[in-house]
């Protein structure tokens, strides 16, 4: 009957049929990570997400369960000269010195002012913690969301003048689509912050906040002028790198994941715990391998470095891609 | 042409396009919420979907922002007694008790052993934590999620002798359905453990363990023989109850919901938080008042307590569930 049914309307509307099978065949035809040449990288990726989306087959995993976290600095988008974060703590020290006179005389923030980047932060953690604290803390998280929207929406990189947002990476973007088009649920898992991530992760990679995991600090519940607020107060509430990622994930997500993306060894035990599930589970490494069209840096970079990881990697048999070789673009197109 | 094409359809097909019709009939015709009697609540929250929902309306919310919030014991399932992760804790007292020969004279242990919770209880909190961490703590998350799943298949409530599981409010499940077929994203917000309730959240409620906020141990990464491991470490990681509430909503969702869904003074500044965004929101109190079907407590109850909550509900308009006026049944059939 079906059958019958179908023919009659192949009689009645040949053309829209011929419509139909041909957007079929195009949808298969078409390439759904055109940024990625062709090689293992691309190939390992799409024979991957095929084994565990075909039903009644050894490697298929149901949609529930098809978590793919990701690094951002360096994964997503770049992170040269220095973290992204980094370039908005120094325009919200420079923006917030006419109310701190005393930060002209005191340290990290009179090298900052000065633009000593470097004698700012030779202070170390103790410095950074000091400069978050000063530029991340004391107000609302509304008003906080506000501050780095506007920040957001108009800083550009030193070196590209290009925005920010416009420094991610073209084939992980695909990557993310290519993904939740095949039942993935996409997370961030970064080390920077999460309140710093959720106001844009959202518009540039199609992540909602509740899908973004990433270092805090504490908040508190209160009421001004009869309205309930959340401030953030200069307090670590948790630091999302290295042996925190498993925690985060677990904390957040309370299910492992069966494919994770990073780019340095803050990103292995990421991946460790990742493939420490049963098989099938896809870990890999974007290895910085381009000085041309963005930056050249592994073993003994300051930031992302990527050392035992590289070598785990190896021996484990974990992708790793070569920037330069298997990405035949870096950006978006500009707009 | 669509006309046409449509027009011809209808000549050939006369029985499927009745069929069509109807199944849009009887959709439009049934009722989402059946346990709900007719009354002012079940009117108030299909008013306010309907709301939300409308695109083109002042009230009209995307879907991306429809979030809501459920506090778990005593709001989707029952809490008398006690609540019953606290049943959980007694018979895992009993189960290791063989290992610890020391309890029989240590309290809490003590005391619970012999079968006298109010003894052991008496210590307060010290004593509380004291019993959680001997149990809780010092397996793998996975271990743990193992013992919870073994416990809740099988564990059942001293009075009705109905599965734990079974003493979910049917309204409620109803509720969380009806919400998420209008675009909702649905969330457990509990003061009870977030790993805990994740292992038959999904099966039970239709909430994936990504979706459950819960009070939390913290949790360390090892490798164990090679393997990765996180390790539940007898230590407080944060309280979900009270202020922390609209902490752990922020943490997790990183957006306000603009539903909440509690029944007692811990979820007062979840409520407010709530209600504290742009209209239109909705904040809804359970009122247990059916002491035949049920229970009946509210202002000096040991458990689930609602004063505060109370008066500040009647003060601002949120919706009061009368349990035995509200519901026309409480548990789902037994199977």
């Amino acid at each position: 009957m079906l059958q019958k049914r179908h023919n009659r309307l192949i009689w009645l509307y040949p053309k829209a049929f011929l419509l139909v099978l041909f957007s079929v065949t195009v949808a298969l035809a078409a390439d759904p990570l055109p940024s990625w040449n062709d090689g293992t990288a691309k190939q390992s990726i799409l024979a991957f997400v095929e084994k565990v989306t075909t039903p009644d087959s050894a490697g298929f995993v149901p949609v529930l369960e098809r978590i793919a976290t990701f690094d951002n600095d360096g994964t997503l988008w770049a992170e040269q000269p220095m973290y992204f974060q980094l370039f908005f703590t120094l325009d919200r020290v420079r923006e917030m010195a006419p109310q701190h006179p005393e930060w002209k005389d005191t340290e990290p923030f009179a090298s900052l002012l000065k633009g000593d980047v470097k004698a700012a932060l030779a202070g170390g953690d103790k410095a950074i913690l000091e400069i978050v604290m000063a530029t991340h803390a004391g107000m609302s998280t509304i008003e906080f969301e506000k501050i780095v929207k506007k920040w957001i929406a108009t800083a550009r990189h030193p070196e590209t003048k290009r925005l920010f947002t416009e420094m991610v990476y073209q084939p992980m973007l695909e990557l993310l689509a290519y993904l939740r088009a095949n039942g993935f649920k996409t997370f961030i898992v970064s080390g920077g912050g999460i309140e710093f991530m959720r106001p844009w992760a959202e518009k540039v990679y199609g992540i909602p906040p509740e899908q973004v995991i990433g270092s805090s600090i504490k908040t508190k519940f209160e009421m001004r002028d009869g309205k309930p607020v959340l401030i953030r107060l200069a307090e670590i509430n948790f630091i999302d790198d290295k042996e925190g990622k498993p925690v985060g994930i677990n904390a957040h997500i309370g299910r492992r994941p069966i494919a994770a993306f990073g780019n340095s060894d803050g990103d292995l035990q990421m991946l460790q715990w990742t493939t420490g599930g049963e098989e099938p589970r896809l870990a890999l490494y974007v290895h910085h391998t381009d000085p041309e069209r963005e930056w050249a840096y592994d073993r003994t970079s300051h930031v992302g470095q990527l050392d035992k990881g590289l070598d785990e990697a190896t021996e484990k048999g974990w992708l790793v891609v070569d920037m330069k070789a298997d990405w035949n673009s870096i950006y978006p197109p500009e707009k």
